[in-house]
């Protein structure tokens, strides 16, 4: 069975009360696109972000906002990005924001500067619950997956993610993709 | 046998005549660093280059010389830098130039257009003769690499090249390394 492959730019979910810091009070994230699983969009919206010291560091402008919202604020960026910033975030799954690294957003009404939400995705396959039992794969494996045609490779360690909501569909971040040559969509097998 | 790796950042090797072209009549490369290949430095000189369209593009600057001079010019960058620019140049070996992406170059006193020259380089292997004779590989051979410890991936398609000047270690472009979770230098095994 084929696994499509999204690669994800940086990007950032919010929780209600960022939001509203970075957009004004009672503002409401407009959907600017359906993404494969059904439960996010991407915003309309975006957010400047500086990485790494305040003085110094690497800032990048317009990061996407991907909703819905959440009950905290989490940005993910590339290790691409981070080098050279001053600080290298921890290799987490969505959510996992314990100890992970600093972050200051930029919106049109204020700031938010975030003690922990920067993280760099690990690579993980939404599945259905249903697809899942057809892969013969669990909530919490952690499988391998060939990519690529021209440069390919194994992603070891790509964590499965299983709900009914979800739709096969394995997460890349841009180095992952582009080091096995995906632009923006691909596809894969289980080994 | 673990196989040290290396992280090559973008970078340029240029012929005589572009180097002339670009740093004045007669000059010559000074070293800046030894790499890990006995014939290899980084020189003191870095040069500004444009991908992609001249009105649009990307420019990135002060990109490092690698030396000794070669036959050819030959400009290598990542994927992630190719992105955006409006040229995705061809993934290629080192010295294999024909119908890749154009380029252009500014130095100190003159400025290079380049029809061809521009690549992603090739994931490969140096290895001396007695290297490869133990590993049981040999040169043009494709062998696979795993490499990581948390974003662990393994390499597919690492070309082989074997001369008895060369010190074993693979080549990885920064993507690469991102993906594998690897900063400048790591190591692997052939599997």
């Amino acid at each position: 069975m084929k696994i499509p492959i999204e690669v994800s730019a940086r990007h950032i979910h919010l929780s209600q009360q960022d939001l509203e810091k970075l957009f004004g009070q009672g503002y409401e994230l407009k959907k600017f696109k359906q993404l494969t699983q059904p439960s996010d969009f991407a915003a309309e919206e975006t957010v400047d972000i500086q990485v790494g010291s305040k003085s110094g560091g690497k800032k990048f402008d317009k990061v996407r906002v991907v909703g819905p919202l959440r009950e905290q604020t989490q940005v993910e960026i590339s290790l691409t990005d981070a080098i050279g910033s001053g600080t290298i975030p921890p290799v987490r799954l969505s959510g996992n924001l314990k100890n992970s690294a600093e972050v200051v957003l930029y919106g049109p009404v204020g700031q938010v500067e975030l003690e922990e939400g920067l993280i760099i995705a690990q690579r993980h396959l939404h599945c259905a619950t249903d697809e899942a039992k057809e892969l013969g794969i669990n909530n919490g494996d952690a499988v391998a997956v060939q990519v690529g045609s021209e440069r390919p490779v194994i992603f070891q360690n790509v964590l499965v993610r299983v709900r009914d909501s979800y739709k096969l569909c394995m997460h890349l971040d841009t180095d992952e993709a582009n080091a096995a040559g995906i632009n923006k969509i691909g596809e894969g097998v289980i080994l």
